[in-house]
């Protein structure tokens, strides 16, 4: 793998579109990634008609210009909100359920775009874009997985795979909800200084697990505990996410319970959850979101050769 | 009542300091109050040599200038970052618990003010500012009260009151949360129209009373609901407002469970925390916030009085 700005010619062109960055990479044969790059070019700052010129900025230097490059986008490219709108596979079905991918006008001939669809779930209502895409990849690397799969992020997602589908999934913002509770709320003031403590992290998951419902009330413990005990800014902090990730392991019980558990990512957040789940006595096994959703934008684009060669699509 | 502006000779002024909002009442004989004023000159915004000119800027009007007036104050002009601290009380104990007032030192000699300390529980950690004094006035007009009072705001407060103390209490920054995931969430998109909607409220509610831990789940799902389902903006911010109302709800069980409950305020929150009451079968008798708080300063300003006739305080 070489840094983006030399040149490089790659086979196809994989994107992961965000709503505050954008993740692309250069694939060569048998799946080799040989240069990534990283853009906070993320859809929610872009309209439909910047898309193109913020992918080019990042993949100009992959393209060889003797030949169209395919370039496979999942993510929030799709949403109405994004580059091309594309439709949602319903639950139970497998990521892109037989959909075609949609393909948005492009102003440069040399770049051929190819977005994939998201997944929906009817009953409870859940959607998602981007990580049924990781989900095909898993599927593809192991056909006969059968349990659930952990994806930790601003809004963490609990995905059921079995026999090659997608059955069903849960969205939490527990990230989302930490980062405005320890930046905007009243617990700020004792937050900013950052830092981390286990001890507490772990305490507060197990408060979490015991007693659900008095995570109301524990919120604002913590700015209690910090007037009148000194509470550390690292114990807050630390306390305050495990108040929330415990909640969730809670929440997500029935997703987890008895079945095998894949935990996607390496960050401090993945981590956390890897400690969460392993205070109630499970040890998911990590994978690799980058393995991933590459994995699952080479499935498309391998069932879209297919396609071609049976003369179906461009 | 005349609105400020108008020359009156109080003869006591009360305040409640809150961080956001300041309010003063010119108290005449028996109690009646003569005008009263709001502020925007919350605590938060002012250093302590502005607290007396943000004082004086309300309440000049009020002042016989052949006398001292006597300002009696609760709320967090007692906090560190306030005008003066004030100690806590540590509960089990009655509001005020026999300490001494605070008397910051003024510029103004037609002027006394008095600032009124907080309260605090050890374990679990808990503090309020402000909230005791409303205690402090129930109990004046009801010294045998056996139950518990529920004051609905950015952070409420249960308080457990038996035999003229408060036993115990809890906070709730359920209204604080509300604010950020209804305004700065990714909830936002489809709330930002406003409205209400109370059979969304009421379902919301009782989802939370059955399933507390689930909140977590349903948070995103109000999302999904919207972009699936068409949820109105009304019946996003009600299903929000009724998961986390319910949610304290559930976990202030310990305080509401056999007791009488008093419910503080006629704002729309109250009306809601009424609602969600209801629907656990119980009746809270309410009352009002500036009767309370008015009965609270003037009970601290008898004994004041009291003290001076016995010639122990100034």
């Amino acid at each position: 793998m070489v840094a983006s700005g030399e040149w490089i010619a790659a086979d196809w062109i994989a994107v992961y579109w965000g709503p505050t960055h954008m993740r692309a990479w250069a694939v060569g044969p048998e799946g080799r990634v040989l240069a990534e790059v990283e853009s906070e070019a993320g859809t929610l700052s872009l309209t439909p008609d910047r898309f193109e010129p913020a992918l080019l900025d990042c993949v100009l230097d992959w393209l060889d210009l003797t030949r169209v490059t395919d370039v496979f986008v999942c993510g929030m490219a799709g949403a109405r909100q994004g580059w091309a709108e594309t439709p949602y596979v319903t639950v139970p079905a497998p990521p892109r359920g037989g959909l075609p991918l949609v393909e948005p006008a492009v102003a440069d001939d040399g770049i051929s775009v190819h977005i994939l669809p998201g997944m929906r779930q009817d009953d409870p209502p859940d959607v998602m874009r981007g990580e049924e895409t990781l989900m095909a990849g898993l599927i593809a690397r192991e056909p006969d997985f059968d349990g659930v799969v952990c994806l930790p992020g601003t809004h963490t997602k609990w995905v059921h795979i079995s026999a090659g589908e997608v059955v069903s999934f849960a969205t939490f913002m527990t990230g989302e909800v930490f980062g405005l509770l320890s930046t905007s709320s009243v617990l700020h003031y004792t937050m900013d200084e950052g830092g981390w403590s286990e001890p507490d992290f772990d305490a507060a998951v197990e408060e979490s697990l015991s007693f659900p419902e008095q995570v109301a009330r524990k919120l604002f413990g913590i700015r209690a505990e910090a007037l009148l005990r000194g509470l550390s800014a690292a114990a807050s902090r630390a306390r305050l996410s495990g108040l929330l990730v415990g909640l969730e392991i809670a929440a997500s019980k029935p997703y987890w319970l008895g079945r095998d558990i894949v935990l996607v990512g390496e960050s401090p957040l993945a981590g956390a959850y890897a400690r969460a789940l392993g205070l109630s006595g499970l040890t998911p096994r990590r994978d690799d979101p980058t393995d991933l959703v590459i994995a699952g934008l080479d499935a498309a684009r391998k069932d879209l050769i297919a396609a071609r060669g049976r003369g179906e699509a461009g």
